[in-house]
């Protein structure tokens, strides 16, 4: 076994920590005024040319593949990088980078959409979720019939996150031959309404009313898409607990620095153990979280079925980030209650990770299940 | 004992549970509306007009003495009124009522002061709270400084309820003699400005530069402001976790009727136990939190000394609060953290419980040092 | 409201806590070095002639009617006193008592099996649970056949207080016409096997291998059992969180005074955070279950359902008092885990209070079905 | 990274797991039987004939270095090894160790006590711990004096482990020059009396008076005993968690089966999600368990200061062990109860987990303030 990461990986997770320190935390403040004023966190451009700023230091598409001018990173660094950047919570990401269900792309469509995504030119969305269908990928209800060489496309489809700035959908839709996925353009005629949150997760509903689509906008197979969308959904769930991880030693950091300045009867609270134990259990959490993921993403990395570790590591990371933002909250007092600082910003935003990518309870559930009818083993050590 | 409200009792609380449900209630929808766009939650004079309306029933001053045209409720009856209001989120109150320091006001300060805030031409806010200070009373850094017959007034207040909505302060600052109160009307000078919160919650920072204020506005006498303060304090705190109550079983009634009709998997998630067990929990903490809230009330009524029991039933309350809002929150899984529900809104304002009129944390030490000095006694059985 | 005991009733509350304190408290150090030794608790008689000494001063058939010689108390004050005898671990009860389903009997059962238990002349175990069964009553396999004028009984029954004690049983078996009770004495020929536990929870499995009894040992109607049965399963309930609420005061009584005396570090641990909230913590939680269960009896008491509110206090109450005697146990280290004191008995004893008489899983089931089906309303009271 | 064992580790991990299925299992219905009978677990010789067994197969001073004739694993062999020993409740170790700080002993000291320890032929036990002190090593009262070339050894210790099976003592007392650390046969005259606990935890109460040692019965410096215990304390401590991870594994392994056989309301308990949850949180917090313990052997491993990643681990891991026995109790019902089923065996033993070797709250203080006195950092990924 070894815990480590080897030199070029640490130079790697280096380069990206001094990134998001120098570059992207000054921005902190800006966001927090911006969003405070109801305005958009940061104006048009500047997180563009952040991208440029860090595509020009090599860090551009990060997990896509090396033919595609990706950097190809493998899922453990991956898992490394996102908790780096979930150090602060302004919403920048590498630029560079597909949904990776368009990787199954026909030659023609990979011109179309997965090359300029990948070019940052345009932007998919997922579309699989329905109203009332919660998790049930089985139960979809939007249909796809042919008409002549057509497909006439009808449904609604919810919690579709950047729904309201994709410019083509990834649309799942039930054909006679089962269920289809579709690319679909805006300007086919879909519509698409900001589904407003506690958070700054930025989801919409989605419309489909007689969208009209040649045959070529099938991804894959007709009658496919539902196994397509299995293979694919889930592989990179990794990265929500990566996020909880970062997003938590970040607060747990501001927990620490305010404990040891702000007095209380007359000592900083650091000495008083109220403090001190609620401290301590948010590292072995987080601690926990840390590790629970980086086995997840080695197990993808190595080819082995991660479905079971990630499940484990996703439900764990949304559970612990939601204490551990709690805490600092509780341990600030009033001022972490008030938009002053960034903690209820966390606090609300935190809140959809255990609701998002499966909730809480569908991880217990896959996990039990897992277990009970043996799909899993205990007693499994680094195998 | 007997755990009943007598039949005069169970009047009042019916009449207000209808005057909530048919005229509070049904402006949930707008308030909802408001807020999401950034204006106020109700235009002006909708809840005046509202409190007329209640006031031509009878309510009116829900804890004024009859002697000031109120209804002069005692604890039990006050907290059951507020079980009742607080089943809705629309900020509506009763009108009539004052900070109850104000009846330590002298004639003329009655005049000036308690009667205006009564009829509700005039806003007081409560000056106590310092920046750095918490809850440490013992610790105020505002001067009041003779000069001449007056008093200069130089310090910041923070955190301070309807500090910006204010047309007078009470004020608390050291003087030579000791803490002191003063009324301090908002155009001797002092300023404010709005703290925003991740709730509704609205308060203010209050800053006194050089007010001068004349030596009759003194309230009570000079040096004895932090007995005056703390005779007050907390007296009425059993009204947090009476709020507690009424919100969760609010929230909790939404969950019900939400598992009824929501399918997963081909069932009502009402048949899962993940979703009963939620529900039971909510149950039996609100139900607890109830009886400890109206034993504390109790106890204020029958001249007890109630703080122990008010410190049990605020730290139980506030928590209660919290993790019934989180469960229902989860059980309604997107659909919760969205903004078309008030259950985020709820998630948000209810956090602030565990804060305010003491933290967690100060009534956890309150309740420990009591039992461990021997200032209350284990065994007590409604002595 | 009124939270208060009557004169009279303080009165019964502090003779019995006298007496306890007086007669039953000092037997303690004999029982640990007893059973530590493998012996029973205390000799022969010792128990008997406390019960005497308890009966010449009134205390005789707590809920035994008067017009059987007993106390007749009513289910608020039946509930105060089982806090009270909680308080310690000696296991004395009162004498004068019968399983309150006796009181069902035939005017011949009454003189051959009521009034004699009464008298502490025999014993009687309540045999219903099966092997495999659980908590479910419907499923009864013992068979009951007709031969003849008698009956033929066969079947096993688990986990039956006192079984092994008992001079004769009311058993449930199934009859062609239902379930029915019969009252069935050792010499019939059923037998019993002591099933050792962690605690010193008392109970057998019983046998029942071709048992033959006349028709009139049917107790109540043939067919009748089960609505016998469940007409007083769980009536007397409160009585469990009620002690729960005894033996909770007594360890966090133990806890203070430990703390107040131990020394880490150079202070009393009593000023350390990490132990004020556990106390504050279980005093909370054990007020609560207090308050929980004194409804639920006055429920019973005034003719109200009270099988919901039952239900919550014996889960809150079930659940309280393991947390507080877990934290209680730590607050002692080490000394906590050695037979040394008596906390890791009641560790081990108080365990089962979250079995028995309905699981945890049981009573959380009840409660959300009883809010789900609308069995009960929310936001009641003191109805 | 790498999580995965080479096959060489695989092999060994799979040998040992194979002999505790085969050859120690077995025994644990023997063990049952005795203990309820108030027997000794097994009868003498035993435990010594499978040691000798395993050592025929390899297995013998598992971390005893090559050159005294043991395997000499290195910590994260050895944190796995413990865990599959801790697969089973029978008191089995390999043969062949020895307490680690006897490595410091002298050429002489090495004849007289190391090497007959390691052949199993004398029996140490590791005397620090006294009556009130707690885990405050510094505060040692136990005094050792001159007396001519001689030492006067005068005191007491507690809870030491081992000690009325000890053949020689490994003191700790306080000289002159400071706390020392003796080698003291017990017939010098020292005394031991056993510690009853809850659980099969044998531990003993030993003292010391006025025994009279020679010279060079001194381990390492005079003076320096306090760095000597301190170099040691806590270097193997990741081996606790590691047992709770084979006993919980073993124990979920149990609610498992019996969850997929055992009927309630006419379906297998699991299918119901209460059961289903509580199998599912322990594995999660089994995982974590399980990595936060290699994490932390394998920082003791690469030379890496582990003293704060095993405190984490040894806390996570005390807590986890005590969650799922619990559980699994519950899962189980009444029968969990009862001593026909090691789980309260289990349940009584594991609870010391939370108690020796630094108790949870010196385990959460440590974490805390190696956070807020900045010792250790937040952000650390494998370094």
């Amino acid at each position: 076994m070894d815990f480590s990461l080897s030199d070029e990986e640490r130079a790697v997770r280096d380069t990206v920590r001094a990134f998001v320190t120098r570059e992207v935390v000054p921005l902190e403040d800006e966001v927090l005024r911006n969003e405070r004023a109801g305005r958009p966190p940061l104006p048009d451009g500047v997180l563009t040319a952040l991208q440029e700023k860090a595509r020009a230091a090599g860090y551009w598409g990060v997990t896509t593949p090396p033919e595609y001018g990706g950097m190809g990173l493998a899922p453990v660094m991956h898992a490394v990088l996102e908790m780096e950047l979930a150090r602060t919570f302004v919403p920048f990401r590498f630029g560079g980078s597909a949904d990776n269900i368009l990787f199954a792309a026909s030659a023609a469509q990979r011109e179309a959409y997965l090359l300029p995504t990948i070019a940052g030119e345009r932007r998919s969305c997922f579309a699989l979720t329905e109203p009332g269908a919660g998790s049930d990928a089985r139960n979809i209800r939007t249909r796809a019939r042919r008409d002549g060489a057509d497909w006439l496309l009808d449904g609604e489809k919810t919690f579709i996150t950047g729904g309201d700035a994709a410019d083509f959908a990834i649309l799942f839709a039930r054909a006679d031959e089962g269920v289809t996925a579709f690319l679909v353009d805006r300007d086919r005629g879909w519509t698409s309404t900001p589904i407003p949150t506690m958070g700054e997760w930025s989801c919409a509903s989605v419309v489909f009313d007689g969208v009209r689509v040649p045959a070529d906008a099938v991804l894959g197979e007709v009658g496919g898409g539902l196994e397509l969308a299995l293979s694919w959904i889930g592989q990179g769930r990794y990265v929500i607990p990566a996020r909880a991880v970062g997003a938590g030693e970040r607060l747990l950091g501001m927990a620490c620095a305010h404990a040891s300045t702000r007095e209380s009867m007359g000592h900083p609270i650091a000495e008083y153990q109220a403090i001190q134990w609620q401290i301590a259990d948010s590292q072995v959490e987080l601690e926990a979280t840390k590790w629970l993921t980086l086995h997840a993403a080695w197990q993808a990395q190595t080819g082995r079925d991660a479905r079971h570790a990630t499940a484990i590591a996703k439900l764990h990371g949304a559970e612990t980030a939601n204490r551990v933002v709690d805490r600092v909250l509780q341990i600030h007092g009033g001022m972490g209650y008030t938009r002053e600082l960034p903690i209820e910003r966390w606090y609300r935003e935190l809140r959809v990770l255990r609701i998002y990518e499966g909730t809480d309870e569908i991880q217990r559930r896959t996990i039990a299940r897992n277990l009970l009818r043996g799909h899993v083993a205990l007693g499994v050590i680094g195998d």
